[in-house]
């Protein structure tokens, strides 16, 4: 029998740990939500504690496990191991995670960061089998994604390649991104984005028909108001619903041009705004493409569910 | 002794056909400009005279050659050998060039864009040497890239990738490119968009010191031109030459967001705008790029003669 693999997804809300099978089944997982007020010591302190304890509980030993993949929410240097920001944690400011965690396990232990084990995810299990090339693109609070060519991760030098969030395609329009920059991906088309996007257009003259609290600001604007405005047909939240999906389709068009891919693979939290977002994604790509399309290229929606990460992570022990 | 290369060259104005070492030298070549009006079968034949009468010439066989790589200037299906499209050439719609050239030799033919061939010759003779993965730009009448990743071109699924210059970077400025779109790094930043962006700048109000023709209309404005005019310090050239500069640092850096390479390697005609040109693409890159920057990169000028590419197609041989 093929040996175990240990999965620890570290997000920005929740950490879970699992044993997978190769075949990327989960037999066991602990979720814990009180890791991210933790300094790195002890978010490794308990990693270590709920590794052992599904170890235990399943009745197994550490040698019946392949090995641990861990994957971070933000930049990691991945042949060091070695975490280097990350906006959902606090610390982890270059923090040799790996180390941290391998010190307490005679397995091999693997750092990647989160994007990449769900693309990876997708490569094996999900949407993106049978390809050898995928792109996934996550859209979420942020932008990530992890590029899949030949079978592998491509990771760039650093790490920290697939930052498709950061690449400027549309300058000029006020819109800031967290980097600091003007018209990158992200700061057209995320959830970070999207109390920005809401001023702007209100600003611009829209109303909109959302249930406002008193004490409202902009900064309570989130994918899942939006998503209640699309429920009771707000053109405020439409319209902020189209503009990110012509933004992502523009980015998708571009990963196009760039990478020539069989297949794009969409992810993320704002993909529950539904047909609206992914058809409008779609309409921007194949206006800016036309004929310049000569093999089909699917743009497709990820069917994975939310443990899709703690899966990937198990997962990049087999790449 | 290791067998010789023969490298095709097709070019929008010259045909090169030579012999190369595995080194990368050139032991002899030969060079027309008049294959251009020529229909594919014609230029087919032209190819086979060229590398026939090369290896008689040098008291050689054909099968003392490894095989012949030819590189077209356009779209090619890479593993079909099928070229697609060129705006240099006319015909060579869906053209089975490798086959046609293929049928008159019994050696291994191979087919692939002239960008590609420039990529690998920086790869393995040029800028590019010692490094695994390299992103290649050329920034001449159009824009053209190769990408090579851990030692291999990575062309995507039908052979088109690395189109950046398709890429949107900058939409909703009134550039059109030549695709149609808006905003695309190629018409902000190539020969092709010179004209236009000379226009726009003109009525703009800039005044120019160029001493232009009486007949002058903008489809004359080159990237020639243009370097006349930094050379008597005009303030329209050199404030065109600063735009297309800023357009292809923002290119750059979404590469380098995209696939955080050790190195870029800039090349094609517009380089030859010198140091003005590619100081301000660089600290353009370093604007947007700021802290981003966690390993050096290196953004730098291809060296290469002008016989790359014919170097380049006769070294994917060896790929």
């Amino acid at each position: 029998m093929e040996k175990l693999l240990c999965g620890v997804d570290i997000g920005g809300t929740k950490l879970s740990v699992g044993l997978v099978q190769p075949d990327g089944r989960i037999v066991d997982k602990i979720t814990v939500y009180d890791h991210v007020s933790k300094s790195e010591d002890m978010v490794v302190e308990q990693i270590t504690r709920l590794v052992t304890q599904l170890i235990s509980a399943n009745r197994l030993n550490e040698s019946d496990l392949q090995g641990i993949g861990v994957v971070f929410p933000g930049h990691v240097r991945y042949r060091d191991g070695v975490t280097i920001t990350s906006s959902n944690l606090t610390g982890f400011k270059n923090y040799s995670l790996r180390q941290a965690v391998s010190t307490n396990f005679h397995i091999p232990v693997l750092l990647d960061n989160d994007a990449n084990a769900q693309a990876f995810y997708e490569f094996r299990f999900g949407a993106g089998r049978g390809y050898e090339t995928i792109i996934f693109l996550t859209v979420s609070t942020g932008i990530g994604a992890g590029i899949i060519i030949n079978g592998k991760l491509f990771r760039g030098m650093t790490g920290t390649a697939g930052e498709f969030g950061h690449t400027i395609i549309n300058p000029g329009n006020d819109l800031i991104c967290t980097c600091g920059n003007d018209g990158c991906l992200m700061a057209c088309a995320c959830g970070l984005a999207l109390p920005n996007i809401f001023k702007r257009k209100t600003e611009d003259g829209f109303r909109t028909s959302l249930p406002l609290p008193v004490d409202f600001d902009y900064s309570q604007v989130d994918g899942k108001m939006i998503r209640e405005g699309l429920e009771i047909d707000d053109p405020l939240s439409k319209s902020i619903v189209l503009d990110c999906a012509g933004a992502i389709g523009t980015g998708i068009y571009n990963i196009f041009q760039i990478f020539n891919p069989p297949i794009i693979i969409l992810g993320g939290g704002l993909l529950s705004w539904g047909e609206i977002f992914l058809n409008r994604i779609r309409s921007r790509f194949y206006e800016l493409a036309r004929d310049m399309i000569y093999d089909k290229i699917e743009i497709v929606k990820s069917e994975a569910g939310a443990d899709a990460g703690l899966i990937g992570a198990a997962a990049l022990l087999l790449e």
